[in-house]
């Protein structure tokens, strides 16, 4: 006979799932308007969706990659949720929507209350600036998939657009202008070779460095992923913006591609924009090829949108111009970008 | 000088990732109606919202738990993606919502390619067949968080409902019957009980059974987890439903009480519905007491509805009758329940 088992014994907590939602239920209700019906805790949260002529959803997820690992290192939870939350506005923004909810994963080994509530802080904060409700959530007990005190998050966004003020590319034209808002740092890209920079070169994540203004490497590598939503309001609710696209993943030739015509890239000027200096001390440490730096990273450009050549973009930096590509190689050219 | 790293010696492959978005596509667009704009592979995924009055937007996420990891020993990750849109169907059909699109994010090792097909393919399947799209997802590489092979789920849908037409527990009396669509086993909770029954007690998983009926206990574990979108549209078109609760972590005690008027519980007949061998072959292998088996399992109930108690719900079973109930301890009274 063997003992008996309770699912409890089995490594699932369902008091502790209870707790939590107490926990975090006071940050979520933070975000909740007139819009937001029923209550937290239900099967599903419902959004009650007035005001638009002919609306359409965008919606989009991701998660903040491998600077998990970094942010649980440094016990930096809050902004872990902060970033998620803006990364998803960034890139349903590209379209011209504004967010309406928010939905958060969150999976982990076991309930670390500190740890979910400082993370669902981060995304209500983030979601009341960004003017969204966090609708809903799941904290999923996983013991057998992730190891003690480590967790994956994944976000959903859900915005509208009017029809008619959808933003797609398909106005550009060459010769228009190519502006950009500036990064703060990696933001969520890029970790993976970032850590194994760190890890490879024996990099200290704590001592103040005078190459990053006596900022910490930790400090400069979880810098926010910001919103561009509010710098790009004035400027969306004047018609002027034809394409935008968030620099994630791929950098900016592997991101602003994807809203341009087949026949257009961009030519930019290494210099126009200023490139945060954590990215010069990964590349030394790492000793990584200046192309493969523009590869990967975002090398300080966040958020890069097109305008006519006559618009002026106050708070943003003109870096290039709208020119013929034959779409074969590489269809955005840095010129006067270093090389190996 | 240490040898000069790239992204992809740290771990992440953009080829991969690439050459999984053309493996995936097909099924994707397979989902696509024409109210999905724009493109695959953009930062956002556009659906076009028409025909509503007045549109309440339902929303949920969730993952599959650890019912992943026995798909992934007995390599059925298909089902596994249909569970996924099944299971959040049903979460916003207890508003009374029809969905409208689906995203996913899956979260793994290294590319894999045939297992994430396998789960999209899936996941694409039961969207068609839900009538909605697969809007957008995100596979992300997570070398250091996940080991080779292993991978993580998360599901989001959106559905709409008429303002009007909200089902929320609130119109529920005194009287009123509950009914049940059965369930197939597990659905998708549990499953880390269930693994620590496997594990304790040995038993294995590809061997037909007798007391399954020639299944064997994997093939019982896996049954899909079935969308009741289908069964509950002619009720709710007749606005006969009162209230839904979908049956998942926490049994019917956990999820009925959540959709009742405060004052009211239910009064349930055991036997008044089929209970799936698997469960009996779970509670014995593992000493588990009835009581717990109650809290963790459905128990054979998959889906749980009340209405008026002369409406008929061809399909359906009738289970039980909303009673009073002094909101302390259990609001769910299981009358005939075998106990310890």
């Amino acid at each position: 006979m063997i003992e008996a088992l309770t699912y409890a014994a089995a490594g699932v907590d369902i008091q502790a799932a209870e707790v939590n939602v107490r926990r975090i239920g006071a940050h979520v209700r933070s975000t909740h308007g007139p819009s937001v019906l029923g209550s937290f805790g239900a099967f599903a949260g419902l959004y009650h969706l007035t005001g638009l002529k002919d609306p359409v959803l965008v919606a989009s997820t991701d998660g903040v990659g491998s600077k998990l690992e970094l942010a649980h290192k440094l016990a930096q939870h809050e902004g872990i949720g902060r970033d998620l939350v803006n990364l998803s506005v960034n890139d349903i923004l590209t379209a011209g929507a504004r967010p309406l909810f928010f939905l958060d994963y969150i999976a982990l080994h076991s309930m670390e209350h500190d740890q979910v509530e400082a993370l669902v802080r981060g995304m209500s904060a983030a979601c009341r600036e960004n003017e969204c409700a966090l609708l809903g959530g799941e904290t999923a007990q996983l013991p057998d998939l992730y190891q003690p005190g480590q967790y994956d998050l994944a976000g959903f966004v859900v915005g509208v657009v009017e029809r008619e003020q959808i933003v797609d590319g398909s106005r550009v034209q060459l010769g228009d202008a190519v502006w950009a808002l500036p990064s703060t740092g990696l933001h969520t890209n890029g970790f993976t070779l970032a850590r194994r920079v760190i890890a490879t070169a024996e990099l200290d994540l704590r001592q103040p460095r005078d190459d990053l203004g006596g900022q910490s490497l930790g400090e400069a590598l979880l810098a926010a992923h910001p919103s561009y939503l509010a710098a790009m309001r004035p400027l969306l609710a004047a018609g002027a913006v034809k394409a935008m696209a968030h620099i994630t993943g791929g950098g900016l030739a592997g991101n602003l591609p994807r809203v341009l015509p087949a026949a257009m890239g961009a030519d930019v000027a290494w210099g126009a924009w200023p490139v945060p200096p954590v990215f010069e001390v990964l590349r030394r440490a790492g000793g990584i090829a200046h192309e493969e730096m523009l590869r990967v990273f975002n090398m300080g450009l966040g958020f890069v949108f097109v305008v006519e050549p006559g618009v002026d973009c106050p708070g943003a930096l003109r870096i290039g111009t709208i020119v013929p590509s034959s779409g074969d190689g590489e269809r955005v050219v840095v010129t006067g970008a270093p090389r190996d």
